[in-house]
């Protein structure tokens, strides 16, 4: 199959219009089984080390479970706070949507036991695997026009233990997924002046 | 910005396309300055914890420092051969492009000096955004009709050593880039039954 410019143009437009969204802009309208099927389905179609597929998903629905995470997240955040103590702003960010989500989903790399094609030099291959899965499901969902917000201020041994998980897995990416009432033009942070934007001429070298 | 079916279904069908290509499928054909700069760009456009961007490409046209890449994989290529006894057909794939693709891309994360927003409870999270970065490149490169592989039978440091990179860069991925004979229909590994593919029923759970 050959692509068309203008059909690479709309990769693009997807690729740039993708955003992480939080609780201060979600929506409580639910999403469609077959929308959400979508968004998991390009997780189960992205690329993996010798074809190994290690991804387990959790979508989670639960009200109780979610208001659990959520409090992981808040611990986890309060603790990270001394971090940023010149940047007080910080204290004020809106960093996840857990309850706001109308669906959570949980994103496992699953430990192999037996040696993987492509991983015996670099064991970390397959959580990368389960990246690309993440990445390929966040744009799907942008292309429904549905927003995910990836959480990453939580004890990932928690999580397993408040979904029941055992530690064969190991999470990777925690998701909240529901349409948001506006895709930003610019990242949050960048229009906050949080990081400048980088480009080709300071992040590529050539040899 | 609003995308309609029409134009997440091209999304999917460029998910969908997308292979990983080795070496017996490239030809030489050049890659356009304009093309390449697209790919890399589809990178810089990635999702990142706290919009840090802990990226860094190196593109390697070079024959000789090519020629060093592929001997650390193949030494580290046999160095493997052993796990997979039990399955002969493993010395006998083709598992890299790195000669024969015109281009290869280095794919670093940049260690950071300070505390990253998200970062504060999974370190590994900087690492993840350099690989979103990598699957939007990938799915660029597909739209463009130019085929990626990744080359993951590589020792990390030794290739910094080759490439003169210093140990605060952890290589993440190594790419091979060109246009290929064809971008065949299903996965190779898959074909030839090394792994059956995954479905939503056996990796989905809901709570």
């Amino acid at each position: 199959m050959q692509f068309n410019k203008k059909q690479s143009q709309i990769l693009n437009d997807i690729i740039i219009a993708r955003r992480d969204i939080r609780g201060n802009n979600f929506i409580s309208k639910k999403i469609k089984k077959k929308h959400l099927n979508k968004i998991l389905q390009a997780g189960l179609d992205a690329p993996s080390v010798g074809f190994s597929q290690p991804w387990k998903f959790i979508v989670i629905k639960d009200e109780e479970v979610k208001n659990k995470v959520y409090k992981n997240f808040k611990k986890e955040y309060d603790k990270s706070k001394k971090y940023f103590k010149n940047r007080p702003i910080y204290n004020t960010l809106k960093l996840e949507g857990i309850k706001e989500a109308p669906v959570n989903i949980a994103v496992y790399y699953k430990k192999p036991n037996k040696k993987i094609l492509g991983q015996t030099s670099q064991k970390q291959m397959g959580k990368y695997s389960v990246v690309c899965a993440i990445q390929n499901m966040w744009l799907m969902a942008r292309s429904l026009n549905i927003g995910i917000g990836w959480v990453s201020i939580l004890n990932p041994k928690k999580v397993n233990e408040l979904l029941d998980v055992s530690n064969e897995y190991k999470l990777i990416g925690y998701l909240c997924v529901g349409y948001p009432k506006e895709f930003l033009n610019t990242p949050e942070l960048q229009t906050m002046k949080w990081n400048k934007k980088m480009n080709l001429k300071t992040t590529v070298t050539y040899i």
